[in-house]
């Protein structure tokens, strides 16, 4: 069976690195994307990275998870808050889901307290900075065994 | 006067048939495409069937249909429930508009509760399975005539 | 088995096609009852319709449908959003039960957004004016096939 | 024209002056019946004067009065907060409504802050004890004329 | 002084023990209040057993056990969480007032965690199914006493 | 013991008659205070008619009241929903009050819905239109005599 | 099989008949525990009597009764309103639970309406006094037979 | 340093001057453009205009202002109501940010009233029809003089 | 036609300047009122600016301007939030009303998100500094030509 | 530098004393100025007490206090749940503000609850009686020391 | 009689001068109890001071309390906010309760703004730093005398 | 300096394992802190495992891990939703916290969506099972490096 996992960043975090790195650090994109590659190798993982800032797009690429992964890590950004159109694209997928956001999302604003995507999320990773994705990569390996 | 109607699919409803049957029951889209063409030929209609993931490609095919369709059926999928710009997109579309939901959404969790889409809607049809389709259009048929 | 399906018609519904005919039309509901049983004919079911405007009325007349009667189409009117005894007594039926309203509700005062009706309703139809009922009709039939 | 106006009291309205009399005062509803006819006859109006503890029944009632009345005045007594059915049949009257409570009802229980029926009334007087009756009565007569 | 109780049973309590059985056990209406009779009449008291689904006609009853009981055992079914009107009926009866619910009403919908009938009640007894009305009328003896 | 009553008008009233007639009619302030004053003397009453556009200034009036009059009849505008000052300075006030609001305003917008002068008001009378202060005067007389 | 049953009294049941008895009554916790043992051994029961004013020591014991008892009748006084802890102790125990208060907590402050308790309790018995006890155990009986 | 501004416009804004002209007038996105392309002439600014219905393309737009633009004028549409991804986007942009809507939001439906852009934006113009774009303009030369 | 402009500014404005610069720059009132006669000017309008903490007062003033004034720009300070009573007088006013705030309300308490006055207003401006005033002036020109 | 105090007493705090003693107490503010000024000048303090029933008023007060008070003691009475004129006022000041109220407000109505003022308060005193000034003038003793 | 006072501190009191001395201050708790010791002598009162992180154990020192002290001061922390059981202790202790806060809470987040020991106490200061409690001292002093 | 993390479980914890295995799994506590002890190891770290059901013995242990550790992890267990008590101990804890919750806690009830101690943590761990330890250690070391 595949070991495929499918890392999806949502809007703005193509940006990670270069804006607020106050809140966000400044590790790019790419050097999560190459560091998670790595720790998935290590793992016995495959890894196909993606992002995009369109929430169409985003359940595109839910959809095509369900033929090309056997998990899936998503950072859906601002889509976390707003987004019934990802969770239930999310519900259609039958593999680990884990949920990792960067910064601790429950000291900022109100509306960043509520995620859509934990309602189907099997795990939610949050404030653990980019580690975030190393420690979502390791617990859909530990679920995947 | 064109008696085209445009039958318009939100997200997800491309898996229509492939996932949750116990909710959604096991007709494809594709199915319902057809047999929607078909009723709508007996109706005197003609038909337009679109699915799209993008909540834009739905705001851009609803302009489109102010000069191509009579009436538009929409199943708006989750955008039912967090689009404003479909709504308003309707809003500047003139003929009969039918909002169709495939399952209660009602006995389902409560942001599935209220939809955007009904402010502008002329008929909502909810529950009835694939089946609304074909009760839409024989609604649209009704108004039009 | 019995075919028969019970129309039900809740408060100030006797007052069809004469009042407020911006909102509900000029049909009256013995038109209605009428066009229904025509309809019911063409489609293999026989048709028993009541109206009342006491609560404890139709709850007696739920109960008795479920010796009488395979189905039920209900219009509750004021009593959709405020009766949770109609609602318990259509939860010991065990056909399909589909609840019509004429006019959008969705368009109208807030407390007539919510319905405690459609918390056991298979099927809802709403702003169909009074061809709401025939596509009523049409999914009893289509449930019973 | 008819210058007949129905005087209906709702629930618990027959114990008046039997119960709370802390609250309600010792007039019981047959005086205020027989003063009520006395002041219409004053002021050139009839009374038809009716009691239920009957939801249904109240509507009914409101039906009949769009035949044999040319306004309503009604203490829908505990249906002011709870029976959209009274203020649809109320919508379905085109003469003068006038609301009454006896009790000032914004300084009890938050739940009778509320009226459905003063989104139809005309007038609504609150808390001037029975004399509450004759004030609507000569508001009717004011409108009348 | 009587030592007669009403037992009051509100809107689809006749259908006890065929409907819904996981939630209401097998124990028909008649059953209770027979074996209800056979125990108060061990407590030293006699009982009035009435059942209706109509709101007004529970209210008639409540001001009739003005003049003929001691106390009221109430299970006013749905109508404990949308009838002001019973509350009122019964802020105006004198006697020991005890409510019973068979199920955990708590556990249910939150519409159904609300009572109005709590605002009078003495005594509240839930989700201990048939037995209620025992430890209703013991609760009732007690008071007497 | 005095019979004067004080006549009190809150913000914008001094405009009666001049703005938005098709919700407060064409009477004017000074009609409202000579028809009130005649009425009064009928009754057997005398009058102080005053308004003001300032909230500290009814509050000023309302003391003197507690020397001068025996009622007080208060129209307070929009500061019926805004001010607890007047509220205060009427609970020190011991005679009757009545508050007169010209309009429905459980009709208009929902920050008019609540009242904090019915907090301490005897008698509300609403809707009845300038006719609505005669009304007050009357309820004034039935309290006093 | 064990036939024992805890008895917990939450936080302030230790001044039971102590303070404010107008709320409470006269009978005190020691009252209280003796009966309740008398009419265990009638029911062919055992009974551990327990009070402590520490939610952890309410939620050791409970932990205990899941060796030691085949039912609890608890009354958790304030803690019922705002320990979800306690709640969670009692979801790991399997046998029946009742819940007791003594006086009727619906007809006062607002925060005393919710019971987390009554998420897991079978039975609860509210506004019965003292004599709450005695039903609960007789309910307990009933349960276990 | 560059003196370019982005205009961007949302959902349905294509259609300006086509649709619901009595809210929005008659002017057509292209005259907008073409005036406020002048007047930031005017102003020693220069204008790059764009708009689009997709919420994504708004977002990559946004980032592309980072390398290209001064300051950014932005009527978000629809989405003004229902993107974080658009503020999370502009919160990435650091020069002066000014949101325009046409017509009076606040007297509209209430999901109108809030804007989750103007939590970023520096200035906001509301109700000054198609001027508001040009009164934006000079907002932002004020600023970047 | 008059071309008079009414320049209101409510409580704590004539502290502009002195308080809270980070919030409100450091142009005094003085400086507003001589800049904007300026500006007027040249827009062929003239201007009365006036200044008040009293509610009561910038009532009187909106209702003299019914006489005086052409059009009203007005800054109501805290009055924004808490005042239907001006709400009311500038919906006697029949010329534009343009609302102005200096700093971004929308970024500071939630108590100043909402604006009584923006019911009425035609256009607002928000958060351009004492710029604003200068911005409502131009959408007055832009209004009356 | 000055060691003046501005005690500011808000609407009907000129009855002190003289209304609802049962709250309030017999103390006349007369005797609070009184009493406060002997134990300012025992802290060595001088005091400036002032009254009014005018928003207006104390804002004007509380801007002179700028340059003529060291600390500002304040009852704003009503106006403390809805000025925010008068909490920026008090923004605008530099020193200590000490917030008094004589009743418990916490066990009033809920409308008491909320404070404007304590937004910018440093201390708070709330329900010690007239004995609160003594309190809040130790309080600034303290602050300026 | 006796004049003795329990000062009780709650949860993390403990730490006072230690942890966040921006809103608490360097004073440790000993240092507060040692100079309220002090004062009370001064004001012929004695001390019992006491510290728990224990909820319970407040609950058991309150008990204690009512045969042992004439009045309580307590700063009940965090359980200000969330102890009903300190709330009910406190109000079968029938001496003078006065609640000290250290800080302002009230400009601190929304969930320390209610209190539930302000339901019972007599007298609240907040905001005053460690002098509150020499406030405190001086009110109990007041009401013992 | 020291590497040493607390590793704390709060109420009902000591029972994973034994009880709804569906929820929480069947590895026991005892198996949980072996586990993190070897990892511990091999991440340089040393380990303090404690747990307990009382809410002071938890505040207690925060305050000896100011002395006695660099870290802590904490599963707060029901008092993550009710104790503000451990916010504030950890607020006075200066090393890095991370929460762990072994479900998803935002699939279940509505109560347990909410996290006090989520105001406080660096990192947030959710629904990763016994292995939301291991990942919890991870990031202590991650952020100790």
């Amino acid at each position: 069976m595949t070991r495929n996992v499918y890392l999806l960043n949502g809007p703005n975090l193509n940006l990670l690195g270069k804006r607020e790195p106050e809140i966000y650090g400044s590790t790019t994109l790419s050097d999560v994307e190459t560091n998670s590659a790595t720790l998935a190798q290590e793992l016995g993982l495959t890894l196909t990275a993606l992002q995009s800032n369109h929430e169409g797009q985003l359940v595109d690429w839910i959809h095509d998870a369900r033929d090309n992964a056997a998990a899936i890590v998503i950072n859906p950004g601002a889509y976390t808050h707003t987004s019934i159109a990802i969770l239930d694209a999310l519900s259609a997928f039958e593999g680990p889901v884990i949920e990792v956001h960067i910064s601790n999302v429950h000291t900022r604003e109100a509306f960043r307290h509520h995620s859509y995507v934990s309602q189907r999320a099997d795990g939610i990773i949050v404030g653990c900075g980019v580690q975030g994705y190393d420690l979502a990569l390791r617990r859909v390996a530990g679920m995947l065994d």
